[in-house]
């Protein structure tokens, strides 16, 4: 039987993954939703998080929104790394809100994927929007 | 006398930002070179820091580059909002590297400045690279 | 009576830029539909926009994201200018394929907008994904 | 004898790739310098070339400056393919200028290459800032 015939499903990968995420876990990160390609976050933005202010620091959405393209780039059953990705922050964010970002596969080769990442917060308004591309390696998730 | 009479000098700019950054020292950076419109800046990357097998998570070279980027682009004067970052990561960053971002001003306008920040690891080696746009506030650090 | 009470619709808008742009029409381009904030047009690649073995040159499928993208983001009523863009080439381009963009806003504030453009062939496959960042003046189309 | 043995001088990867490419040679494309993982080319802004009021099309300059990427990335023996571009354009560019383009590998990888592109006007003024990837094909220029 070969690695192809064993690959995890969407959840167990991601399962996976988190688990030896330190940084996600410092981040406070929370499943919403795991499905092949696309993937629901969440966590709460707390005082350390931010660069002066109560204002979140750019690298905490950026961080949320690379976990959620890290996590729904390997749903897709091989080992993704990241190639390029970039950030708008389109709205500021505070201690306490609730962040929820939504990573959605755009397209998908043999060896690259596109995702789109929406960063909302607890009001339901776009925080960040964020683009990644990954490459998608010939090893799989088993 | 106009508040553009009373700009602050760059090290103070930075200062100031950073006193009031607790993401940034988290993040534990520490200041080599600051100049109008650029900017230095290193870190050691810890277990916390990492996604699993010891490198470390993208948002955390993200993080010292865009706090680079923050300080480089605050520096010139005015207050500095980010529009637009963009982040290659080309080389794994392991625990116990010492990260340094150095921010560099590529165009500057009334409105709008570019920046690139490269991330070098301890051996001399660019582990990411990164590109930034502010919007330029008619507002001054006094 | 101010600029602002007197601004143009979407398609006199639009119909006022097209007329002036000499390279969107030395492209082909045809208009499907313009809405405040979205644009949908499309064109017929030729043999002298190919960069060797009937592909199209990479510009070409960025000139016409980025024609969308400029209708679709003056049409909100100010006049609008690039401060970022930026293009990921998923699928070739070939002679005689036909191309649509469509250009929707993502988020819009008052001085900033953002827009994702999908470019798409005559068998509705996405060959390019499109976003970009426009600088709104303070100059309305009247 | 392999192919790797066989590879083709930067100058006549550039040459062979010119010769087809009908929209670089549309654009009046002329060579300043090639070497390998650089390439710096020139072009006089035509009027069919413009977007309305004597300025040019935002796809003019990423054309020029995704040829000069293109001729640089392959340069390096490898069939290389665009992966992702991004491009800022940071000053007007009008009929008549003469615009140069200058790529320079920042950091290369077996598979991946990383390139920025500077385009600069007749006074030597900075127009637009490009940053591209290519992925690099196991398939050499011979």
């Amino acid at each position: 039987m070969s690695d192809q015939d064993n690959i995890l499903t969407p959840d167990l990968i991601v399962k996976k993954m988190y688990d030896n995420d330190d940084f996600s876990q410092w981040l406070g990160i929370e499943f919403l939703n795991v499905a092949k390609g696309s993937c629901s976050i969440k966590m709460t933005v707390r005082t350390e998080m931010t660069n002066g202010f109560n204002v979140a620091h750019g690298g905490i959405s950026f961080s949320l929104a690379d976990s959620a393209f890290a996590f729904a780039s390997n749903s897709l059953g091989k080992h993704a790394v990241s190639i390029e990705t970039s950030i708008s922050h389109v709205k500021p964010v505070f201690v306490g809100d609730i962040l929820i970002a939504i990573a959605e596969a755009q397209n998908v080769s043999n060896s690259l994927a596109i995702f789109n990442v929406t960063v909302k917060n607890q009001e339901d308004k776009t925080v960040a929007l964020f683009k990644g591309t990954v490459f998608r390696k010939n090893e799989y998730w088993t």
